[in-house]
């Protein structure tokens, strides 16, 4: 019974996140029922991350196993075939070994937030990047996210509903930088409290508007407590981009 | 009697392209609409290019009078009011001379056309690239390029329904760059003719895949004849990005 990873780009907008619910589409569903046109079975694959609502993926990671053995390149076409035209496609398929688990054996996990900048709205980034019309100091936003950086506990950064028993967690990457308008948040860890990225993006946005300095957020995280974390940042902002193993 | 320049940003897809039109939403209508409802009076902006349906700007530009004096921030963001929710967006406003007119004034009109050049289909891209699933030799496609460069009778290159008097135009520049999946030819030039971008794209690609050899595209263009050129490339990934004046 082989195990395939599959590599998946999703635009986010219209889906209830990427884990199957009762109520509303989301990406995990699509997923399956795209395998089950493929291969007769039913099966649900299992994901690197469960993003949430809005939130989309360059490279989410996920495997499953089917009974029959096809190929990988089979795989990838006919989930595409029959994914259409949910915008979910497959980008890679691969034959990994029985151990092998999207979600725990993923060793990091990057994410991107993308910021635009300027007074004007979105028209060509709508539902793909977060509108911030006042002037945002990246350099000021990139020196705080330094304090981030490291092991720490991030319950000032977690959501209330975060199921995680610990909120202990080691951020190993989160840059901030600009092109134009383009503010870029960057971020990588071994894995993330729920609102984790998007609850640091929306403090960052505070140091970055000056009504944070960089010791607000340094106390901030030191609080431990979700009531001292800015607004979260926007799910459209947010793209799932690679999962290393 | 002011007159305004503004610089627009749009999703072409569901729009009927730029100019009004009997049948389909115009974004040039949206925007007489909006000025309608900022200012009162029936005002219909003159735009530096007439782009199709499907086709996106970053920095479309156009002019109109106003009876009464505004601040150009206040055209801006009124006009973004009454906007919305159609996906545009003015991102600039300022007011010029009487005899700066958006079309006849400009003297380079600068086009981007994105690519993603990948087998699986796109999901994030979807409506902002043209998706080749062939592998493209961009490095061909660059140096096939240069071949239009300079004043050339463009006819192989434009829609049978251009309604310009002569076919000659001067290309200034024609560039095909790669990163990563994505392909992005970059054009500039004074004036083009009616489907000229997409045409010569269209042509490029079969560059691109090994079809046409360099020679086959150099021979198309002396041709002078509408039927030599290859399939013109779709609207979607083509964006008007700035205007020169």
């Amino acid at each position: 019974m082989p195990r395939y990873k599959i590599i998946v780009e999703y635009d986010g907008t219209s889906f209830a996140g990427w884990q199957i619910q009762a109520n509303g589409l989301s990406i995990q569903a699509e997923l399956a029922r795209a395998i089950e046109a493929l291969s007769g079975k039913r099966v649900v694959p299992v994901g690197a991350g469960r993003t949430d609502a809005g939130v989309h993926a360059r490279g989410q990671a996920a495997h499953f196993d089917l009974q029959r053995e096809f190929r990988p390149e089979t795989v990838r076409d006919g989930l595409n075939f029959h994914l259409r035209p949910s915008p979910i496609c497959i980008l890679d398929c691969e034959i990994v070994s029985d151990d092998f688990d999207a979600r725990f054996s993923a060793k990091a996990r990057h994410y991107l937030y993308c910021i635009v900048n300027r007074r004007a709205p979105l028209a060509l980034d709508r539902d793909r990047a977060w509108h911030a019309p006042v002037p945002l100091n990246e350099a000021a936003m990139q020196e705080a996210a330094q304090q981030l950086i490291g092991r720490h506990d991030f319950t000032t950064f977690r959501s209330a509903q975060c199921q995680a028993k610990s909120a202990m967690r080691t951020l190993d990457k989160l840059e901030v930088t600009r092109k134009g308008d383009d503010l870029f948040v960057e971020t990588s860890a071994r894995s993330y409290l729920h609102h984790q990225v998007r609850s640091m993006v929306g403090s960052l946005k505070l140091v970055g508007e000056g009504k944070w300095r960089i010791e607000d957020l340094r106390r901030a995280l030191k609080a431990r407590d979700r009531t001292a974390c800015g607004p979260v940042a926007p799910a459209c902002g947010l793209y799932f981009m690679k999962v290393q193993y």
